[in-house]
This record gives structure tokens, C-alpha cells and sequence, in this order.
């Protein structure tokens, strides 16, 4: 029996965990999964005879470097800043070693003794970061092969409610950490590039920045940039690119009522409101307005903000009920941004029977045989219920074929990495699409920031 | 002879200078003025024979300790990080010392020693702070004097240009440092009291969210919050207010034309341009605006900003020359608001014959006999020339009168302090208004923020 151990049996480890299992006659596989908690693990094995249940903290040596020995692969699931300390004790022990997260510092740092060991250290393999990577670069490198040189790349990815719960003003409910959606876009302008210049966008601008996006059979959609659009530009080898924009999908409208929330101040996190735990949804609205002997806060913001009467952005505010001055905030000494967390919980969390879904759009421009081309690449992943959501199965698929391609060794080349080279990509995207994760291509005119062509 | 120390030359230096050297031989004083730079000092002196200039690095230990011994009391007119070295020697050597800085925590943690050596430690008492502490004290104790209880306290300050050189569509020049006028209002919400209810303006609402304010035979004026309105308000003892603002004054619409710069990210002060060295003022200006193949620069901005072409702020955009392709901005890796800071001075720059002006605002509503009243005070100071600017009379005079009053201890109190006491506030503002500086006070008819009296 090979043995993998998975830390952390959160949300998105379903999927992960249900692969694994699944080919563990065929493969030869023994699971142990550990976490702090272990109920949400005893739920998802349903009592696999090939798994066992550990209670683990990451932070007590022994019992984690004791797991570690008796494993020949971890799988860490756990948030980004508490791999480090496993991936030590996986290079003290020669393990292989797979995560779903951004390559922090303290991980590349690791590279020479992970490469001089020979071993494989795979992270940034779940949906974003993880499917973009590995669809992207399969079709920058098709490009390339063919003589094409690359001019536009711009990708796109949002996690949103599946069409059939689609049931607000909004077309959105949380399907992941609400707390993230919420200070979205704070910390820094936008960077990107277009047309060869580099454009920024302040983060009191970002939602009025929008671009269009449709996909067939699901209608349109709108992406605001993300921060770090330049963050894999060297890593894709995109050195001389003309346009580079990478950005969040949402439905159309949301940003443009998301920002009445920016322009007020309700998603700061910065300070706290003094006496939020006494407030209504109503008087922490009223406190981003003047004071009025007369005037309604309702009257107060349309003014402050120009909103006519007849403005959609008007019905999405009341569907929140954030005039209610019943409802009462609770939370002590809280940031804008916690209470206004709180105010979406109560309209946007999933209901039982609702679904998610995974949207990613990839528009890549080049010159070949000095014409311009475009290939636009869309993949849509539902969810199946509130355990196998399509983000579960989206991040968990990848680094589970990751996982056992490693053990198997059809994955070898040492070194911290992401996966950006054929030989991990290519196979693991053949057999995501077993599973439905399909990219659908398109050949389609470039007009990059031409459309009139003029 | 008595000997005043005086660290720091600079620009506010010159009435402070001139009132000692003016009063040297009757107050028997001997001024030692110590700088890096030497030069201004000497013009600014112009031989006095009771004035010694030295040359004095307050890093380096030995000459600075030297002297502090030499003198019977120290004045630093240092930047405020600078001044703690100069303290802890002052308190060694047992000499009083006066700033017109904020009060730093390095500096309040002093106050123990300071007071067990009986020494006085006279701190804020320039203009802002300083002169508005005093003003607004006077008054303050003057209405609990007579039995009244403060409802209401707003104070404004604003360093601008005299009339007689407003000669651009701004109403605005550099009086001071420009880099605080372009990053003004940034670090996080502006926070006050209005009627009792605790209020917030984030940065992108900020010179949106102005008052108006008028001064007999100087017109109407705007004022935009500053960010720590409720800073004084167990010192100045308002804990029972009900309204309690603080603001930074301007000519009507200047604020509605800056907030174009802050929309479009002008101001931020957090990343730096890759290509900046070989930007025109005009690429400074798109790489805020989407690109376009077709649309002109001018009319991306109209269009991102709903700005009509008859629109008075668009003429003062072009007043400062924002478009010009040619103009460079040279700057290396300048950020944001170190390029528009350059943009601006083309425009902003005192010329030769200019003056300043400062102009000072408070307004005090208060409770008495069952009925509210409310008092406005207002002070206007024009500057003389270029050297003897309105900013260094009521930065300078304050601290070199407070100065000789510790020499003649008529303040005697000891600790460290701020110019709120009778005793301090009292010779001082009287003296003040032997050199014009003088408040003139209104009753007016208490409207709060209910002006139509519903």
C-alpha cells in the first residue's frame, strides 16, 4: 500500500478526497487524512476501508513529523501559512509534496534543497491558481509550437451561483470566504497592460472598470481586474506582450452596485465603527452620510451618490435591507467591512438546495505569418450539491491526479513548481476532462483594443 | 545675558528670529541659531550683534549636547522626529525647551522627568497647532465661565494665497509643503461627531463632503474634513459634545476640481510608475484611462469622470497643463502623487511677489439658561513677502513669545505641554494682537444642523 496523508478536510477537499479513495483498490492507495477537526473527514470517507482519521495539529512537532514519516506523499489543504513547517519536515524525510496555494517566499526558498533531494514539491494545482495556469499555458505553448508569437493574453475567472439558484438581484451568493469578497480589491491600485502601456486602475475606480464576457448557454458577464496582473508574466514567458489583464468574473450589474459600497465606505477594514454592536443596518449606512434633521437616509445616499429612483442598483440595495433600522449589527467594535459582511450573510449565503459554479474565460491574441489571430478558451464547472461543489471539485480534482501522478512517477522533475511544463499539464487536463472540466476554444477575430478597426 | 537656542533655520524661522533679535537688548538676550545649512540663517540675522550662528548636526552627540549646555533655553524648529534627542539632553542638563510640533509619544513619555525637574516643555504653538489651540480655549473657558455648556465646536485652518496674488482658477498656490497638500486626507477615513452621531468619509468622498464657510472681506470659503477631528476632545474637555469637526480651508471648488485627481489614482503615494522618467504629462494622464486606439485622452476623462465640457473643472485641469505631450515628467520611479506634486508646482509655485495668507475659522455653539447660542471667531493673516510669509508670523510669533515668557517665567507650570491653559493662552494672544493677528468674534444665532428650524 502507498500511503498519502491530506491535511485539512475543509470545503474543498470532497473531491480530493473521494478521487483518492475511488482508485485506492486499483492503485494500491491507504489515505490518512488529519485535522484539528476531524468530524467534517469522518463525514466525506463515510468509513472507506483504505482511510484512517488522525487527529492532527500542524503545530505539534511530533505528532506531525511522525505523520509525515509514515507517509510517501502530503497533500497540505490547509490555508498557505501553515505549509511551511510540513514541507520542511517532507524535505527532512524525503517526501513528495502537493498544495493548492500561491508559492509563498518561505516555499521557493526551499527550491535547492527540494531539487537536491530529487524531489517534487507541486503547489499552485487547484482551480486559480491551478486550471488557469495549466489551460493557459497548454494553449500558449500550441501557439508557440505553431510559429505563433503571443500579443494578448487576458484571463478571466469567477466562482458564482449555478444559473438554477440564481435567485437575486445580484446573481451572486457566497461559495467561498465571504470575508475575501468583501475586501476584494483593497491594498494597492490595479497594474495592468494594454496595448503595450501600462494602466492603473485605483481601487475607488475598479468596478467601474468593467469588461464584457459571454459564454454560450450562459449568457453575459462582467470581470474587474485583479491586482497582480503582471504576477506570471515571466513565469509564462510573456516578456514581450502587448496586453496583459487578468481579472474576477461576476454577472453584469454587480459592479456596478458593489461599488455604491466602495464609494461610501463600507468596505474598509481599516477601523472600527465604535459603537457598531448597538447599531441598525440603517444607522451604519446613515454613518457614511451627513447628519439631516430632515432628510431620509434613503433620500441622503441617492442624492450623495446620484442614483435616480428608477435605478436597478436601487432594488439590489433594498433586497439587502440594509435601510432596516430593526436589524441590528451585534458585532462588537467591527470594521465597515465586518458588518457589511454580516448584512450579505443574511441575503447571500447558499440556501440548502443551491449550487455553484466555476466560470473561466481566456482570451489569447498572436501574430502568426504577420497576421493577427485570437483563440478565446471558456470552461464552465457546476456544482452537485453543497459537499461536491464545483469550487471542491475544481481545486480538488487537479491536486488529487497531481498527487497520484507524483506517486506514480509520471510526474518527476524535481523542484518547488507550479504547474506550467506539458508534462504535468497535459495529462492532468486530458483526465479533468473525464470528470467535465472541459475548455471549449474558439478561433475568433482579434480586434484587441481595435474593435472598429479603424 | 540670557541665551536662546534655536535649532533649525527654515522657513518658519523668520518672525521667530526677528522677535528675539528685535527684543535682545531690551530683554538682555543672546540668540544662537544652529543649522546644517547655514545660509539662511545669516540673511535672516544679517549680523545682529546679539546673534551667534553655529553650525550644528543634531546627530552628531557632542556638538549638540554642547550646545544645549550653552544656552538657558532651547528651541527647535526641527522636523518632529528630530526633536526627541534635543529633549532627552534638555532634561539632562535641566533646560526648558518649546516646539511647535504635535506632541509625539517619545516626547509625552518624557513627561515625568520633565515635571520632577520642574522644567517646562511648551509644545504645538505654531498656528496649526498652535495659535488654533489657544483661540479656541479662550473662548471655550470664557462660555463655561459664565456657565454655558459646549454643543458644538468646529475649527478650520487653511494656509492659502492673499488676494491680491490669487491669480489662478484654483484659488491655490504652494504656501507650504506641497507634498502634504497632494497626499492630504490619505491614511483612512476621516472620523467626527455630527449632532451626537459618530460620522466617517472615506478618502474618495473627501473633498466631496465639504462646508462652506465665509469671512467678512475675504468671501466665501470650502473646508474639507481632516481625519482626526475627534483629537482634542478629552483635552479641550468636550467629552459631552454633540458636534465636533475639524477641517483644512480652501476657495470654493477647489475641491470638486482635486477630486478629479483623487478619482483617477493621481494622489496615491503607494507604488511607483515603471516608465515614468519618460512619461509625458499627458501618458501620466492616460495610464489612468483605459486604452483606445480612437478616443483622445481629453475626452476618456470626460467620459470616465461624467465631466461636461462647460464644466468650470475642466478648465482648471487645463489651466495646470495635464495634457501637454510634450512636458516630461523626468522623475525616476516617481509615484503618483510625486509626478502630480511636479505637475503642480509648475503651476502652484509662489512667484517672487506673492503673498500667503492664513485664515482660521471656529465655530462654538453651547447650551445656556435653556437656550442655544453660538459664537464664530475668525482670524485672517496676510504675509508680507516671500520671507516674511503669514505662515512664519503665526508659526513664529507664538513660539518666540512663549519662548520669553518661559525666560521671564510668566509660564511657569512645569511638564509637557500644549498652549490650552490661561495662563499660557492668555499674555500670548494678547500679545498676538499687537502684530495683527486677531480674532474677531460674532454672536450668531445657533442653527446646528438644523438650519430651517423644523
Amino acid at each position: 500500500m502507498r500511503n498519502i496523508l491530506i491535511i485539512g478536510a475543509g470545503k474543498s477537499s470532497s473531491y480530493l478526497i473521494k478521487y483518492l479513495l475511488d482508485k485506492s483498490d486499483s492503485e494500491n492507495l491507504h489515505v490518512t487524512i488529519g485535522d484539528l477537526n476531524v468530524n467534517n473527514a469522518k463525514v466525506l470517507v463515510n468509513g472507506h476501508k483504505n482511510s484512517t482519521i488522525i487527529h492532527l495539529d500542524v503545530f505539534d512537532k511530533p505528532s506531525r513529523v511522525n505523520a509525515v514519516k509514515n507517509a510517501d506523499i502530503i497533500v497540505s489543504m490547509l490555508p498557505a501559512r501553515f505549509h511551511i513547517e510540513v514541507a520542511k519536515d517532507c524535505i527532512t524525510y524525503n517526501k513528495n509534496m502537493v498544495t493548492a496555494s500561491y508559492v509563498s517566499k518561505d516555499m521557493q526558498a526551499l527550491n535547492d534543497d527540494v531539487k537536491a533531494k530529487g524531489l517534487v514539491f507541486m503547489n499552485e494545482i487547484g482551480v486559480d491558481p491551478g486550471i488557469d495556469h495549466m489551460s493557459a499555458m497548454q494553449v500558449i505553448d500550441a501557439i508557440r509550437d505553431k510559429g505563433g508569437e503571443l500579443i494578448l493574453f487576458e484571463s478571466f475567472t469567477g466562482g458564482l451561483v449555478a444559473p438554477e439558484s440564481d435567485t437575486n438581484l445580484w446573481n451572486y451568493k457566497f461559495t467561498w470566504n465571504p470575508r475575501n469578497v468583501v475586501t476584494a480589491g483593497q491594498g494597492g491600485a490595479a497594474k495592468f497592460l494594454q496595448e503595450g502601456k501600462f494602466k492603473y486602475i485605483p481601487y475607488n475606480r475598479l468596478f467601474r472598470r468593467t469588461e464584457f464576457l459571454e459564454i454560450e448557454g450562459y449568457g453575459k458577464f462582467e470581470a474587474y481586474a485583479n491586482r497582480d496582473s503582471l504576477k506570471y508574466q515571466n513565469v509564462y514567458g510573456l516578456e514581450a506582450i502587448e496586453t496583459l489583464y487578468r481579472g474576477t468574473i461576476r454577472r453584469v450589474g454587480y459592479s456596478r452596485a458593489w461599488n455604491i459600497f466602495v464609494q461610501l465606505g463600507m468596505t474598509d477594514d481599516g477601523y472600527t465603527i465604535d459603537d457598531s454592536e448597538n447599531m441598525s443596518y440603517r444607522d451604519f449606512v446613515n454613518s457614511f452620510l451627513p447628519y439631516s434633521h430632515t432628510d431620509s437616509v434613503e433620500l441622503k445616499l441617492r442624492h450623495a451618490l446620484k442614483i435616480d429612483q428608477d435605478d436597478i442598483v436601487w432594488d439590489k440595495l433594498e433586497e439587502l435591507d440594509i435601510f432596516n433600522s430593526k436589524k441590528r449589527v451585534e458585532l462588537v467594535k467591527a470594521t465597515p467591512a465586518q458588518i457589511l459582511q454580516k448584512i450579505l450573510m443574511d441575503s447571500w449565503t447558499l440556501a440548502k438546495d443551491d449550487k455553484d459554479m466555476i466560470v473561466m474565460y481566456h482570451k489569447f491574441g498572436y501574430l502568426l505569418n504577420d497576421k493577427k489571430h485570437q483563440i478565446d478558451a471558456t470552461m464552465v464547472t457546476l456544482g452537485q450539491d453543497q459537499t461536491y461543489t464545483a469550487m471542491s471539485k475544481t481545486v480538488g480534482l487537479p491536486v488529487a491526479i497531481a498527487t497520484l501522478s507524483i506517486l506514480n512517477k509520471k510526474i518527476a522533475t524535481p523542484g518547488v513548481q507550479i504547474p506550467i511544463t506539458k508534462e504535468v499539464y497535459t495529462p492532468i487536463l486530458e483526465e479533468l476532462k473525464t470528470y467535465g472540466i472541459v475548455f471549449k476554444e474558439h478561433d475568433v477575430e482579434y480586434l484587441g483594443y481595435n474593435p472598429l478597426n479603424l
